[in-house]
């Protein structure tokens, strides 16, 4: 296999499969060695990876710098929001004041679509994009597509159903560019409001009915509503939403026997997924929170990797 | 001695005095080897503790915090307060998402009594129970009988009084369980809105009266009171608490000359105990601090020994 | 060279010119030994290092932590800001509880001046001051002055004028006290309501003129004006500040073509700099941050050296 070129990661789009199966198979190989018990802390020992989160994160926050400590680097967290770090300082100065400090990678979350490519082009050491604004979120992206390569072993001409609030998911785009590349069939599902037509251009299938968009589909890959972030209404209400777009024991029959179901997390049980379903077998939910840890720590080894 | 076949801490009631005194032993031990400038490093090296606080914490957290890095292990703390690790999420969605994230150990504080014990039936790695409400505190516990029985050598028989708001506090009560486990006598002793009669059925003596309760006491265990917390009032000032059960110049000619003195910390100097009695060589209140780490340090290491 | 003698760094005050030497001396082996991809872990390996901020911090914080990290040490940083640790606690009370959680070096910022010497007096680990008030930040002097000589190799009769707030700074008092060891010439200068003539006792020429305080300097330090703790004005506006005492296009002509900036950050571009100057080759600005890691990491090295 070819080796690694990229020293920052910004997003899926523009990777390709062989980068995307790069990635898996360091992960798979990070992960074996770590169920061996042999440790990964030489890897980036000693290295400075610096977490800086302009916008709050529990999440993925604490999987970065699992997966950085498990490699045996050092890790530190800059949670910016009202930091005196950023009390009136630019993006770039602050950047270059990370920099300073000696970070050997900077990951970063930000509001603004773009800002890790903006700071991948001021310092000389690997962006990586842990969600920047309604953009993308690659390695949620590279954790859901390495969750069902696990299940299904390749992608080619498999139909994954993306469901939810696609208009402001990184989520969705990010999966969206990678299992596009990786041969995947992509429906993008939901109320008009929240899927617009326009996502037709970048290769999806768009669907505003529930029924279509299961039928058929090997993985339904649900977005959580973030009902407490909704200001302008995009749906009616919960119930509304819940009934016509959830999934629940009435709605799971449109969906093949065999077909999986994932979930970025948290979840909302008896919103967008109901308890029984998201606890039965074909929920790979836990799956991919514990392949998000090795999908990340593969991301810090290959790029830190280039110099 | 026997080996330890506990994976959870999850309180004192129902410990043997044998396991007791084998976590003192490994504390003890693990302390020594500490002074001679010996590395515990290696005992959990790689492993993943996870600090679940779910209530506000600094002295346990941090003590946690610092046991388990001194044993090597890489340590995440997550204040799930507002998080979005739980944001609408259950405790049950939590733990198993926790696990997922790879956790060898979650130590966990919340605010509901009986937590630890309900994630140690749906998780499969050692739970640590850091207080879970009113309920139990069982390193506390631990830490307060490994300081008394560094200075008497064997509790059995000895008298030991608690003193304050035993109602609400989950110290109290794994003080009792463990010391009458070990063989002491305790005494709860304050007002009666705090200490119910009914604590007599659990093998304590009640008292509502100070001099009763200090004269003979081997060993006087205070607990803060929590005056930023009071809503109902059960007691009418803290003037007239100090006046009738905090420890000062007055009232400490009740104790015997070798009694000790004991206290969870932070002290409210002039409330429940005068300046200089907190400062006096009966004072273990700086030893119970350091005894802490030892006796944490204890319990990860023999909790994460079950396979 | 003599052999370090200090277990703790409370100012730059007192401080002789051997002893800044050494510090420099030390940060500039260990920068050149990371440079070299040595591992400096060894140092303080096991070594717990208590990070004590009662006033929030991110930047100086941050440093600590990575340049302890960089040791090897265990680092526990405790944000006491309405932490329970200090709860009603006096500050010889946390400081005795951090001594008995086995801190082996305590870093301590806080409000009030004097507080880490009033702490060297109670706990016999070191103490470092990480910022006491309008007193000292000794580990920021140190890294201007490090910076400084990597410039100028020697600071004798050198022109440095620091300029803006220096009646509340004590980025400036530290400045002041080490540069006249080091020899150098200081000016300190800004509207008269924040530079009083009583700085001359100190040593220090005070002028309230720019022009004045530019011409001839080799170095100018900046220091940020707070406009977001302001409550009583000491001057008008920011816009008039910026006229009368801010480095831009116009005032820049009174510096000599070889004359250095320096600024602890985080800068406001445009009021006390303009964003051209502060990116410009001779701003050190970045060079600053990247000698804080250094320099912490040689006084950490240096105090816990002393038996």
């Amino acid at each position: 296999m070819k080796k690694w070129i990229r020293k920052s990661l910004l997003g899926l789009d523009g990777l390709a499969e062989w980068e995307i199966r790069k990635i898996i198979e360091t992960a798979e190989l990070l992960n074996s060695k770590k169920e061996k018990g042999n440790s990964n802390q030489s890897l980036l020992n000693g290295k400075r990876v610096i977490n800086l989160f302009m916008e709050p994160s529990t999440r993925t926050r604490v999987a970065f710098e699992i997966a950085a400590k498990s490699l045996g680097a050092d890790v530190i967290t800059i949670n910016a929001k009202a930091s005196s770090l950023t009390k009136g300082e630019s993006l770039r100065d602050t950047a270059l004041n990370v920099r300073a400090l000696g970070a050997d990678v900077i990951i970063i979350r930000h509001s603004a679509p773009g800002s890790p490519l903006f700071l991948s082009n001021i310092v000389d050491v690997p962006i990586i994009n842990a969600g920047d604004g309604a953009h993308e979120h690659p390695s949620q992206g590279l954790l859901d597509i390495y969750t069902l390569i696990q299940k299904f072993g390749d992608l080619k001409n498999k139909r994954i159903t993306i469901l939810g609030d696609i208009l402001f998911s990184r989520v969705a785009r990010s999966n969206l560019f990678g299992l596009l590349t990786m041969g995947a069939k992509v429906t993008l599902a939901g109320p008009s409001t929240l899927v617009p037509k326009e996502f037709e251009k970048l290769g999806a299938n768009v669907s505003h009915n529930l029924k279509d968009a299961l039928t058929g589909a090997d993985a339904v890959m649900l977005l959580r509503i973030q009902h407490e972030r909704q200001s302008t209404k995009h749906f009616p209400t919960l119930g509304e939403y819940s009934n016509m777009f959830g999934l629940n024991n009435s709605t799971l029959k449109y969906l093949k026997d065999d077909a999986v179901i994932l979930h970025p997390g948290p979840i909302n049980r008896g919103i967008e997924i109901d308890s029984n379903i998201a606890d039965s077998k074909r929920s790979l939910i836990l799956n991919q929170v514990k392949n998000g840890i090795a999908v990340r720590m593969a991301i810090l080894k290959l790029c830190t990797s280039i110099n």
